[in-house]
């Protein structure tokens, strides 16, 4: 996160969680930073959210900072949710020598418990002293609530003969102990662009990544993904390859985020081809992401291709079921609409392997299907579903 | 289903299941019946459900039997579904005297698995040599697949001084067998009503029990609703308590099959109140029945209202979270937005004794979610989800 010149970052321990771990986040972004915000779209959002919103919108898409604090979701607490997060930004502020309207906040963590004001604001002063264009990792630790593992990447490029670097952070989606808001995601960037540029490339940046995984179904209160941009104002014509940064840099956290799910054992990666748009595309690949059937077909390592498909028939989006083709690995199930005699055993181990692989390593159920001949191209994530995941969610009682 | 004046069934076992248990089963309805359906919204059907759906059509919804052999969903079949489907509905008209026309058929069973179709033609003389006015109970056992009960129900009402009958049965939705297409469900009426009348009726009552149930968010590719009624017409001053015992005959049914959701241990009823209308109202009843959180917690026993008011935050529709109020039985959980202190130890065995009780004993869980002061409320359900469903789900393979 603090890879990309400029960018400050620092993560501590002020004692907001039971547990004793690093709980307080903060980034700093050089002056004339912009940044793009994307919010959950759940109705029921936590006043940080709205503080986030309101202010980048104000502002132009300008914003010099975020303070996250994890322990406390700040949702459903009330006005009590607003003057926290106003009295911790000025707070920041203050202390950055910066204006409050420059500052943001994100909370994660339990629903329906405040902050302890008096915990945070005394937290502040080691935070804002930690700061360092090292402190990414620290920053990407602080984040996280029941994550069992953190998040974070840097690209680097050479864009018209000079560096440009992107680095990110997120944390998610464990909910490993209930009430937890899930994802919250961070992007830094070396190079200027103008601020509704980078809000539109943003904005196709999540699309292709947070807004195409996962977990359970569940979007939490307090999503928030936000994106910042600070440095040297790079030409047009490298902007293409800045998006392509951009996204590969989110979809990477995002596959993190599917990778961590409760109590997942592999990665699910569905690419849908062959649809009318890309955005039709996604739509498909997501819903058959979200089927339980599907999720528990890959735990047992059953090559279902009946789910599959009547997951993607179910997807709100219409295609001619006799085009329809199904690969699973190198293992092609349906051609024209109908099953293929396969190698079932074959396709099962293929499975049994995936899971076997541990993080990071080759852990991705690949599943292809083809709708069709249109243009529309997209791929999501997500993860198994196991048993595990309905004890994590089934015997914690809040 | 027989109950009502005039109305035939039949359940017979025909050797379709490798089981042995029953697999065919017919019902008659009266000259000049009128029926309506509703059928799966799914892109990827099986070709019977395009044969009802197209005979109902050109006929004007009319119709006078109709076929259902389990074993074989016969979907992802290619052409052959659709000769399989006609020549099945040729042979039942010629044995009853009627127009193939004006003959139905619906399938339930594996995916991608054509009907042995000499065993079904084999099984039609015995079929239609049953049908009696008592047959619906083995029409009920005949439809089922992985059901662990049969779902069936008549009521009597007397209306304008004469009786009048409404009567039910239903299968699904087990998918314990996986590839299984879920759910099915027949409705037989002894009061004549104009067609179009009776597919608006019937279109609403759907709206209220099928279509707001959920037991894991799959729609099948073979789910149909067929509703006959045929009879001395009824007077319009009674179409609306017929409409309302056609919507309790059709809540029942759907109940039943979220109570008999593969390892599900208690039914689920969420009420939702003062949405800005009951569409509205019945969205967020759903999305919170199809929480894969609330439905771990509620199997926990975890009265956890932040998982609640988060999936009622992520329907879809607006509404003020501060006016929100939560209720778990007689325990209200939330007010004004913000959470309750509460006896929690108490709701915790409120969630506790429904899962003890006995099918149709007390096993229903009632959450009650005032979102504003709107006019709008509905009613979904659902069940809970338990380990049992993910090793009924990961552990068969096909």
């Amino acid at each position: 996160m603090s890879a990309p010149e400029g960018f400050l970052a620092a993560g501590t321990t002020a004692g907001l969680k039971a547990s004793g771990k690093p709980d307080l986040a903060l980034i700093v972004a050089p002056e004339g930073a912009v940044c793009a915000g994307t919010f959950t779209t759940s109705v029921v959002r936590a006043a940080c959210v709205d503080l986030c919103a309101e202010r980048l919108q104000s502002a132009g898409g300008r914003a010099r900072a975020v303070l996250t604090n994890s322990g406390q979701a700040n949702a459903c607490t009330g006005d009590r949710g607003l003057i926290d997060s106003l009295r911790a930004t000025q707070a920041v502020a203050d202390l950055l020598g910066l204006a409050a309207e420059e500052v943001l906040i994100c909370s994660t963590g339990v629903i329906g418990v405040p902050i302890p004001m008096d915990t945070l604001i005394g937290g502040l002063d080691p935070l804002v002293e930690s700061l360092s264009s090292e402190g990414g990792q620290a920053a990407a630790t602080a984040i996280l609530t029941t994550d069992l593992v953190d998040k974070q990447i840097a690209l680097e490029a050479e864009l018209g003969g000079r560096r440009v670097r992107i680095g990110g952070i997120a944390k998610g989606s464990g909910m490993i102990h209930p009430d937890m808001a899930t994802m919250l995601g961070y992007l830094s960037c070396d190079a200027g662009v103008p601020a509704d540029l980078w809000q539109a490339m943003v904005r196709r940046a999540v699309q292709r990544s947070f807004n195409a995984i996962t977990v359970d179904g569940d979007t939490s209160t307090n999503d928030c993904y936000l994106a910042f941009a600070a440095g040297e104002p790079l030409g047009p014509e490298h902007f293409e390859a800045l998006e392509l940064g951009l996204t590969a840099v989110s979809q990477h956290l995002a596959k993190a985020i599917a990778r961590d799910g409760e109590g997942a054992t592999c990665l699910i990666e569905v690419q849908v081809e062959g649809a009318t748009s890309e955005a039709e595309a996604i739509s498909i690949a997501r819903t058959i992401c979200g089927s339980s059937l599907v999720k528990c077909a890959i735990h047992g390592c059953d090559p279902n291709w009946g789910r599959i498909v009547a997951a993607a028939g179910r997807a709100g989006v219409a295609f001619d079921p006799e085009a329809v083709a199904l690969w699973l690995g190198g293992f092609q199930l349906m051609q024209g609409g109908e099953p293929l005699a396969f190698d079932r055993a074959g396709a099962s181990s293929y499975l049994r392997g995936r899971q076997a692989g541990a993080y990071l390593q080759d852990d991705t159920v690949a599943i292809r299907l083809a709708v069709g001949d249109g243009p529309g191209r997209g791929r999501a994530w997500g993860c198994d579903l196991s048993d595990r995941y309905i004890r994590i969610n089934a015997d914690y009682t809040t």
